[in-house]
């Protein structure tokens, strides 16, 4: 008989739930059955108030399909786990006993980079700990790809399809905002995927000047419209230069709702043309895995029951060079996957003539 | 030989392009292909400005599922048509002379309310005009269904369903903007589609303390999360009970974008709970027709093409109980097509204990 | 306390589930969740068998958007309702006993025509019984649309657009066989949605010869590619003409899988061009309903609700004009809603070019 | 002035548009719009008999989206290249002849194994050639992915997530017959992304006894429905057992027209139990690219305009580990990437506990 804790983590994304019944099936599988799956409610808030619901293998089917967690998830920031809770409990204390009053064989963290980070604290607090790479971002270090981040691309792919069609129609300039506070991921994938014209990522400052010039370009040549996909964390080449107390000053001081709607203005000023700004939001994290992810977050499922049948311990599961594989947990803790200029994907893009502002 | 004028005014909408594709096919079928079709630019400001394209049988291939308009489209209030250009041009006029340059047959209007507003004052000023009745909206007078409509529900539903596995993963209020200024047709039918707890339109005023009460109905029987479908002119009782001028100042110095924002806002401070904004936008006009407006459209293409055979003009093509059939430019010309809190559909939604916040 | 049976029966479709949350969404509303469903397992069989589960209201919660029937579903055909079962049992009396032991209030019943044949039996031996029009065939008469109709012809337009691409890129004849043995609604809105050349359709015998001259008058034209829809019950004038029973010996003896292969031999002889098969079979019957059907079934469930609440039983939820409504089970049982030649929707696609092959 | 020819050769796929979009895009970007492109008509047969059309920059707007491809294709297998056309021309010499007269200067080729062989041979006959690897079932050996896989496996998995539900619904065993007659890699993605329960591949013959037990466990486990994904190649092991002659005779004369129907006979006779087949068929190739392959053929065909302006000939370009890079065409030509028993994804599935119907 195994004793498993398991726990989503952070914001929520598609597969999760498939990622926790790949898990579970892969354990039923070779255990025949014996295993007993204690799920943290809300992530590590669960684990901290020792708040869980006992598991069955029957709870876990139908789920492949099916978007969000069944557990519930809460943002538990890491660099408050050393802080007591508001009711005075010292959440690693809290988390570390739960896990031995439950007599767990092994805790399954399913999580972003913030939640690996802790995963890999209670890791070295000598618990039994085993992370599953999640995040619409797909900036988790280690890993080729987090599950969650192609079903992110498809809706945002879809919104830049739909925003197409109305800016060819009106001869408008859509600017559409992708969700990527720190990294540019999915705005690279769906700006190429969607047919953008200039695409703005946090790694790649802009400056408006470029992004103008494009758009005049394109407007010479007798194109009517263009679409301009904007990552949240798109940053003009002047902010970025800016020491970073201040660069954060500044943004939390800017008039706009998000980023989106300050390079619209700037454009409206610079070209005088109509321009019009669209904001999927937090529809790129819900619904239903695309059939990549169901697969990769199956994949990722299975290969983590192995680890726990091999008692392989503190380990994160990637994908490295189409292989599932683990990797240390302290390895990926602490690091983010941004894009780089000098990614090949980056360099196939320019050479399809899209901008990204910075030249 | 027949000699058609087509032009497709307004906000875009799925099936325009399915829509004239109908029309071109009906009319190649009855005069074996003895037919010329002039393709007005960007709405009325093409046959203003005697602004076309010649398009062949071939034009029209492949574009039932092609969201958009090939035609380009643009806004023309009729409240500006008995005003000159800024080149100082008498538009009515214009246009009445492009019609007879160009020796149309008949001309057919792809709009929605105000544009069939100008195609009545066009055929009472003597020309042959047929109207298609296009709009997301569904508040054309007279029909029962408008092309585009159906599709704007899916996109704004998906966006309900995205939303909802996030929000039952994180026990949030989630307040989605669903388009609609005048009228709730899309925010009630996607509404009820995507499960949504309570439905705000601006048919129908709302208190925020019944909204508020509605939530902790929910929050008290257990459920964790809400979620809020809000058409974009969504009104507040107060508000709705301004005399008009006043309503429209108070709106107009609004601190928000949008009125999501504000009834979120709202929410916040009566519950304290976790409140988020989803403004799907113009993702809700764009993409291809779905199954049933390709159908729709089809139909009143073919139907429209009839008309013009018979040579019944000064008509707007329209669906009644099922059937396709037409009715006078002058019968709709004008009026709007409201939710009323009696239609029968309003009446199901709260059969099935959805609030729309006037308890 | 309301006691309430309820039972999905005949062939699975969806929005099965969305329809059993309408009612007991309704019913929680208007009783203050005082209520009791027994879901009965597989159809008639269950109550047959008073094999059943007891369902609380969170059973209903988040299937909104879930294909199929958590009940499960079984054929049990009307015509041997008066024969015993295999373990000797009258069938008939066992369901009114199950009802009577169960201290049923009502019966509500999801099924299509046969289901509803039995429904308005049970009715007419004393039982309080409220049907709800359930299948994809749209054949239910009495009713607009039944629930299930709409996102069956979005699966086989998601089809016909596939096959449409190929076609197409190899200039091929393509035969796409979509269901309907004895109505072809489906076919018909699929084939005009998926823009097929030519459709087929039981209640519209074709003639081999004249499907030939419509494929060669558009090779003629230069297209090269066309699409016949055809439904599964698609027949020749010559079988047509046949007494019935020599009709079904002849179709009994067909060769063929299914009638598409057959048309596509036919076309192959008399052409020479290269014909293609598309049966996409089952797969339109399942997955998620579409945003029209939640709306439908919705309001079909909560509309039902009102009707227990009104003891008003014997009835038959139906949609007439857009309004939500009911008729009496003994007017719609044993009757077909078949497309008529005459249908509106049929002379749309007749004045579109579109060959029914009877020409 | 750059000359290019284009061709798509080989049974069509999603993306083929996208590819050449990016392909043109990216010369327009690199050559300033100097460029002038031949798309040879329907593959192969178009280069041999000189018939063309001229494309502009312009063909390639808008199609990033749409399905098949804008020049057509055929299938001219590469071992009846040394033969000679029904008019008797030599096909090589007429390639040969065709490039020479439009003076091109570099000849590109979308196909898949069999057309890349092709392309290689033109390239050892001095032509200048780039391969572009075209095909849904990613079998070409040196490239991890080919455009055309992912969407592939999306509408098989869609097909699969339909026949789910009823298959639930009705307590079934269903087999799902997906495209693959050599390789299995759509197949096994499908099968997992849908949950499938037993998957059978070409390279991984099944013993129909194997099959049985696991459906036998399932049912003792009190699964009542069962999925199984077989590849249209899927192959017993006593067929595969078979001398190669003896083999392709015995599939010749099955009686069933695939191999699912077999299957489900063979598991009716065994089981008792009630089995359907659906056959997802042609549409596994149609319809619009999904994000992914966009994303993958716009890279690819960036690649290719550089490696155009590079005078880098004779290459293919292919994606290794997440960089799109070149090999020899000569190091692909003649060999396909199988599945092999021993693939991390193999393993994967087998720990979640699919059969492969080998045990």
């Amino acid at each position: 008989m195994k004793r498993i804790g398991m726990l989503t983590s952070g914001g929520d994304c598609q597969a999760l739930n498939a990622t926790m019944r790949g898990v579970v099936k892969g354990l039923c599988h070779m255990y025949k059955d014996e295993i007993e799956v204690y799920g943290f409610l809300e992530g590590y808030k669960g684990l901290i108030r020792n708040n869980y619901k006992i598991l069955k293998a029957e709870d876990f089917s139908g789920i492949l399909t099916k978007g969000g967690t069944i557990l519930g998830s809460s943002r538990q920031p890491f660099k408050l786990m050393d802080q007591p809770t508001e009711d005075g409990i010292n959440k690693v204390k809290a988390m570390k006993e739960t896990y031995k009053k439950l007599k767990l064989d092994c805790l399954v963290v399913l999580g972003g980079n913030g939640s690996q980070k802790t995963a890999n604290l209670l890791s070295e607090e000598g618990l039994n700990v085993i992370g599953l790479p999640k995040t619409i971002d797909n900036d988790l270090w280690g890993t080729d790809m987090t599950f969650g981040f192609q079903s992110a691309v498809d809706i945002a792919t879809q919104a830049i399809d739909c925003i197409h069609t109305t800016a060819a129609s009106h001869n408008r300039v859509f600017v559409v905002e992708i969700m990527g506070h720190k990294v540019g991921h999915i705005t690279l994938h769906a700006g190429i995927a969607g047919g953008a014209d200039i695409i703005l990522l946090p790694e790649i400052p802009y400056d408006i000047n470029s992004v103008v010039k494009a758009l005049e370009k394109r407007s010479k040549a007798g194109k009517g419209f263009s679409i301009i996909a904007v990552a949240e964390g798109a940053i003009s080449k002047e902010d970025a230069a800016l020491p970073k107390k201040k660069r954060k000053e500044k943004i939390a001081q800017r008039a706009y709702p998000s980023v989106a709607y300050e390079i619209a203005d700037q454009i409206k000023d610079a070209c005088g043309c109509e321009v019009r700004v669209a904001v999927p939001g937090h529809t790129q994290r819900g619904g239903s895995p695309d059939a990549y992810d169901r697969v990769l977050s199956s994949r990722f499922g299975a290969y983590a029951a192995q680890l726990i049948k091999e008692e392989k311990y503190g380990r994160l599961v990637v994908l490295k060079d189409n292989d599932v594989t683990d990797i240390a947990l302290s390895d990926s803790a602490g690091k983010l996957k941004y894009v780089s200029p000098q990614d090949s994907i980056v360099l196939n893009a320019r050479a399809l003539g899209i901008s990204f502002g910075d030249e």
